[in-house]
């Protein structure tokens, strides 16, 4: 894979970073990528209803000369419990969840699963960094997005892995460049570093126009779930000019 | 699913159980069941070479009465790393590593990435115990079967999920109960609870004769990996008949 940004850092230190097709993702990938890293990403599909942010994915990677980049297949429908994994459970709008409530995005235990798997492909390339873009600011309140999971995450990989097993002292690292920092600080960070924000999708529950033979599908946020919420209000905040197409 | 040990435990306590089809896991299952717990069952499709077994954990289910099996596909083989998820690397024939080395067939955070979609899953179901086949004492030198990865991992879990982040003190429990059993004392406890052993496939890679349109292909032990060792080993010390059927 190459892209504008791309550099042979094949001999140099690498990294897995989880990358969704969203707006952090990009941003933690544009972060490893400033630190020279040569970055292998990861992203799932696993059923989710915005499964329109794979292909972004895909181009974010491109865009900021990622080395490699896999989509890993996990059926998590077929264990359900999230608006996001199954048909019967609504995405609410313009609705934030209550303070200490989980939403019904939530998707039982994704970023534990998420985590495990990329610390499996960073021991199979020889990396030492796994990032995540996981915030405790402008979040939903998901539990795993909070430090506390993700310290304790470090410890566990570091007795699951062969890697963490032979070293003394934490041998991977699970980094989380943006876990302290607001919506519009991503934004202007990854504007800094260059990342085209108008390839990435946020939207939870995206109004798609079907495709035809000439034509490929339209996909407009919605503007009113709370990953969309979120991101408009961080464009705002930023006063960076917001690339989404919302739908009307 | 009904079976001869079934008995209705719907409204009881409910379990999670990771079911691979071999010897160790269908002994937990018999345990939990002797709980009288509600047993969901969860395998994986992961691109295993020895795939064999996923049908032998469809027949274990049914004969211990669980309350339902779940096979989850993940292709690990796109993350590689192991003679079990890739045809390059050989399953290793009767020679063990030596202490403090990790075998290739170890599989790069799988305890670690089966454990997260289970606890994933025991949110769903309203599960709080899950079940994992793991022993320190006649194990081929993997990472993540050590007890201290599982204390490890039901910290983290308790973080990162909501059943864990609404309670106090740890909601989800890691159940380890062959931890510190030989492979003879496993079969000597499953065999009292039950458990038909000749449903069970342990062998990593076995000799299979295709079948044809009138036969099932003939799947058979090769006697001499890791796995097929210890098991051939465990039946003669419990001094119980081994039903396994090894190629000649």
């Amino acid at each position: 894979m190459s892209g504008p940004h791309e550099r042979d850092t094949s001999h140099g230190p690498r990294a897995v970073v989880l990358l969704s097709g969203g707006l952090d993702s990009a941003t933690v990938l544009a972060i490893a990528r400033a630190e020279h890293l040569a970055c292998h990403c990861i992203c799932f599909d696993y059923g989710q209803r915005h499964h329109w942010e794979l292909p972004c994915a895909q181009r974010v990677a491109q865009q900021l000369g990622a080395a490699s980049i896999r989509t890993i297949k996990l059926d998590l429908r077929s264990i359900g419990g999230s608006a996001l994994t199954t048909d019967d459970i609504a995405v609410p709008k313009d609705a934030f969840s209550a303070a200490g409530e989980v939403p019904v995005t939530y998707v039982p235990a994704r970023n534990l699963i998420f985590l495990s798997i990329a610390c499996g492909l960073a021991e199979v390339v020889g990396a030492r960094d796994v990032f995540i873009g996981v915030s405790a600011v402008d979040f939903s309140g998901y539990p795993d997005c909070r430090p506390e999971f993700i310290e304790s995450f470090e410890n566990t990989v570091n007795l699951a892995t062969r890697i963490g097993a032979a070293s003394p002292g934490p041998a991977l690292r699970i980094r989380t460049p943006l876990v302290a920092m607001s919506k519009a600080e991503t934004i202007l960070a990854g504007s800094r570093l260059g990342v085209d924000y108008s390839l990435t999708h946020s939207c939870y529950d995206p109004v798609v126009s079907p495709g035809d033979s000439a034509h490929a599908p339209i996909v407009l946020a919605c503007g009113h779930c709370d990953s969309c919420v979120l991101r408009r209000r961080g464009f705002a905040e930023a006063r960076v000019p917001d690339p989404t197409r919302y739908a009307p």
